[in-house]
């Protein structure tokens, strides 16, 4: 006899291993972290002995599930709004309560509730996607769940990281922290091609293959993301990633709704993994994925919760089903997506989604002891079935529920005996989960009429490139821009245009609120007339500034939205304390300095009406470290068009005019 | 102090009546079966008393869920067989299955099983629609639920009638035995267009309407269905069913996947009201409803989960958020169908999709007590956010799960307390389905190699009308049928064809297995040449004969399918025990004798070599009665031939044939 430390006996055991291999009266045998035997109850008790035995009759064992999509802090956020439009819900109320709430202490305090729900679940492993990942995995480890974190990059300011630039440090940093855990595997996250700069992506990368990690990221979650890269990069998403070398990595690409044909063959030949929300993609009106397409043509597929706001549950049992159905419903094909390939979805091959393959996802002697058993008891999953041999999975996947998990173990532990969480404390959870949902709340309640969120309410709204680059000068006589500039070694043209601008500034007692700029602009053509009008909004949230030599660095969010009603309604909808009018005609070169794109205004006040000549050298950047250099740029073209110190002005149009 | 029979208090009281009232701390007073209050805890409990007090806090109360559509004895055969091509589905397991296992005893099994998993998921009234439906009410009376319950009306032979003639006759007996129940409302249930007779969907309408009861039925669940109404009647199916006066009757039409904005129209016309069953339509492939357009266009929309076969649960927390989500998705707008519309399809909107709006769906004064708590604090469902009024709504909606259910009442009756069923003996219940379960797999296992289920395996089988009427003689010389018939008042021509038909019989030792025939049927041109020629199978089913005069009335139960395969392909697969081989050159009047279609044929038998004639005169048919009519005229044709007794036969050729 073989001592063991740990016997399951007499369940049902679907092992999920290649034969799919069912034992209708099986046993498992665990010895430390690892399954070294599974069989035939009799085969298994013949051969090992231990002191924790449990009987498992009327119980069904099978792998523990693997959540190959999710943003588990995000757990804290369930139901805080939902069935809203998607600019509104994510600019109106996920953004700016992130930026106010998510901290190390909210990172950890809401994966202990996503891993509590998943633990009871029946999930065992998560690929997950956030900020302060080290948090996040604090927490995991403690719960004593695996899983494959990926700290996010972004190009825009994050709350953990002021600029990409501190994204990428602390994505190396948490990779060094946690690369040798025995549960934990460490990832590098650009969120998404569309909110990185190719430069993000490629750090990404660089980074992920210098440690060997998985790079986790959303590929082609909407329809708009897909058109924005064809107008932005003349092709779809893929291509555009594998052209920046993305794909040379270990990628599990979330959602791939909108990838076709020649970007399936793309995944496949780069052995790119995907992760299937099939919830959240129908939540969110994204659409659904074309998962039989990428199963035929053999790539690799998990199945993933996302977030909870977007769920609004980490319930892999729902995710399963939901996945096997709208397979059926998207094809026209009953057959599509059985229930036998719906569960190797949600565990072998989630594993070798998450590259654990080795690790993980079956029930097979050498593997990691990550196994749960189900209650196959409840009327709702009565009568049973038995001569067909996919009876079983369809009983599972069909008809099983997330609470009818009895027993979880994961690495050889114990996580849950009984239906009682053995790693986490439920009361306190509780408490510091309805903690935060009070001061969001309150937060939420305090800025009812921010005007931020009535600018989002009317939607179209979007993000500028975080980091604003601006030089002013105030010149009595005209300069003459084109003889001083255009003729340099350093300086290209690109555009010149010609602008009346009408500003209408709305302004509000409270300094935090920031302000809104109404502007029509009228472009002059040749002879003086108007060519066409636009009309938009500019959002300005509280500034902070920073000065270099003579060019100023402006660090401030600024979102944009196309105005299509007239100012008058603005005016009763914002109802801002003053208002303020700025004329100006403005004549502006688009220029290359060394390479870099920069705009040259050249603007005469006519209301507030200013005397002499407003000269602005501009840029914008999405990175802090850029936008350091741009701002020495900047002071070289100040200095090529002859600025001195003592013209250079700080003062902003709007400051010049009367209430 | 007014003294009532109960109090619920301190719960989240969400009313779902039309202002959609929440009390955060609410309460409710139950006198006999009714609600006589509602409202904030403190003021019920300053005016009501009562000796049963239900301590609520940390539940949340709402109306007992509404399932608008389901067959529920067939929860017996829950994951009998899935991802299967419907017709295999249909006609390999479902028929077969129901054939010879449906009775009073499954059907009263199979309704306490889904009593106790529907009672435990929130489930408190249902639309039913199934066979034997006085032992479903039996049932359901007896687990204490509240339901609109549909006895079946189908042309062909069912479970609980031999004909349809016999089925209406059980409606109407069913009808009158349990209308006056507090309960049950009985309901006339004619299964689909397309499986009835315009006589009997016209005879159901009659019923419904002379015990001003409801109809339930199937609309356009499926594109095919639409396709073959449009050719057969010329027109999609809601306005077939309009033209035979269907919708005069209280129809509650299911499915409805594939009806057109004239469609909606005119159901909304006649008040006709909808159950969306969104699992199931996407599990049979069947497609996604136009719910949107339905709820703008005020169209009376409720939710099911339609039978476990089809789901494979009868779980309407769910079946609600698949709803609110395929909503979403499908219309690629995620404001559409938000949670709290959600739920009011499951409560107020769902009674009244049943025609029960005065009496459940919302927690009123005046309304019967069918009331659910939910256990609230469950981990998945926390944090709890309380800004936003919808929250609520969200959290029940995307959030909690069916076995959060912790009390159930119904009629002002407890059916469940602290999540320990009241009415119905679990024990007894999984025993008695799972022996049904060992005897159906027994029977399943048995037919493996079934010539049936191994025909419905290679696919394309359709079912024929159930009655065949056949008259037939041996002539020793050429009748002049167009002499003798055609100029006949009573006789019109519809067509005449000519054929030589080659058919093979493939027969087997075991008589229960009927027989197949393959037939290749070359149609023969006025110069004698072959224009066309068609291949196909039939399977005829043991049979039983009924002799009326010298015509004989065969009830047997036929089925054919295009035979795209060669002849030696169904040999090896069918592996007869015995062949025969009959070859004919056959002349084929199609006529209308006093309005009713015969086929008239005269054979010339070359294999086996017969001298003379053969004559036949057929019809067949759906309706018993019917049948017994047609026999008649086939005698009156068969007197205009000229027949005389002795010349009739009874001989099939293929008893003829040498094997």
């Amino acid at each position: 006899m073989n001592r063991v430390d740990t016997l399951l006996t007499g369940g049902i055991v679907v092992t999920m291993n290649q034969n799919y291999d069912v034992f209708p009266d099986g046993a498992i045998a665990i010895q430390d972290s690892r399954i070294v035997a599974v069989g035939p109850t009799s085969e298994i008790v013949a051969q090992y002995e231990a002191s924790d035995i449990l009987d498992c009759s009327g119980q069904v064992l099978i792998p523990g599930l693997v959540n190959a999509h999710t943003h588990i802090p995000m757990t804290l956020l369930r139901g805080l709004v939902d069935d809203l439009r998607l600019d509104v819900w994510l600019m109106g109320y996920m953004m700016p309560v992130e930026r106010e709430f998510v901290s190390p202490e909210f990172c950890y305090t809401g994966s202990l509730l996503a891993a509590a729900e998943m633990i009871r679940g029946g999930t065992t492993c998560i690929a997950d996607m956030y900020y302060f990942e080290s948090d996040v995995a604090r927490a995991l480890a403690e719960a004593g769940m695996r899983g494959v974190l990926g700290q996010t990059v972004l190009k825009f300011p994050s709350p953990d990281a002021a600029s990409y630039e501190d994204s990428l440090a602390y994505t190396r940093q948490f990779i060094e922290e946690w690369r040798d855990h025995p549960l934990i595997t460490p990832a590098v996250a650009p969120h998404a091609p569309y909110s990185n700069t190719p430069d993000t992506l490629k750090a990404s990368t660089d980074l992920a293959l210098e440690y060997d990690v998985p790079l986790l990221t959303h590929i082609a979650e909407t329809r708009l993301e897909v058109e924005d890269s064809r107008r932005d990069h003349d092709m779809p998403v893929v291509p555009y990633v594998e052209g920046l070398g993305l794909l040379e990595a270990k990628v599990l690409a979330a959602h791939c709704v909108h990838v076709d044909t020649d970007e399936m063959r793309i995944m496949h030949r780069h052995n790119t993994h995907v992760a299937h929300n099939p919830t959240s993609n129908l939540k969110l009106a994204s659409g659904i994925a074309p998962i039989n397409e990428m199963l035929e043509r053999g790539l690799v597929v998990g199945i993933g919760t996302d977030g909870t706001a977007s769920n609004n549950d980490l319930d892999m049992f729902d995710e399963m089903r939901l996945a096997a159905f709208l397979a059926k419903g998207a094809t026209g094909d009953p057959t599509a997506l059985p229930a036998r390939q719906a569960l190797a979805m949600a565990t072998r091959m989630g594993a070798e989604a998450l590259f654990l393959g080795e690790v993980t996802g079956s029930l097979e002697p050498g593997k990691q002891a990550d196994i749960i058993t189900l209650d196959h008891m409840p009327l709702h999953n009565f009568p049973h079935f038995k001569r067909d041999p996919d009876a079983i999975y369809s009983q599972i996947v069909y008809a099983a529920k997330s609470t009818d998990v009895t027993n979880v173990m994961v690495d050889g532990r114990w996580l849950m005996r009984d239906r009682a969480l053995l790693t986490i404390d439920e009361a306190a959870i509780r408490a510091a989960s309805d903690q935060y949902a009070r001061q969001i709340d309150a937060f939420l309640t305090a800025r009812e009429g921010n005007i931020l969120s009535k600018l989002v309410a009317i939607g179209g709204l979007e993000q500028e490139e975080s980091f604003e680059i601006q030089a002013k000068a105030h010149l009595a006589t005209r300069p003459d821009i084109p003889g001083l500039l255009l003729d340099h070694r350093d300086v290209q043209l690109v555009r010149h245009t010609h602008y009346r601008q009408y500003d209408t500034y709305f302004q509000f007692q409270d300094p935090n609120q920031g302000r809104v700029r109404y502007r029509e602009d009228d472009a002059v053509d040749d002879r003086g007339e108007v060519a066409s009008v636009r009309s938009r909004l500019t959002y300005t949230m509280p500034t902070k500034e920073r000065e270099f030599s003579n060019a100023v660095l402006l660090s401030r969010s600024q979102f944009i939205a196309p105005a299509d009603r007239p100012l008058r309604f603005y005016q009763e909808y914002f109802q801002p304390d003053t208002e303020h009018t700025v004329q100006k005609e403005r004549q502006r070169w688009h220029i290359l300095y060394k390479g870099i794109l920069f705009y040259i205004n050249l603007d005469e006040l006519h209301v507030p009406r200013e005397a002499g000549y407003f000269l602005e050298v501009k840029s914008r950047t999405w990175s802090a470290r850029d936008a350091e250099y741009k701002a020495e740029l900047a002071s070289e073209i100040m200095a090529l068009l002859g600025i001195s110190p003592e013209q250079v002005v700080h003062t902003e149009y709007v400051e010049l005019a009367d209430s």
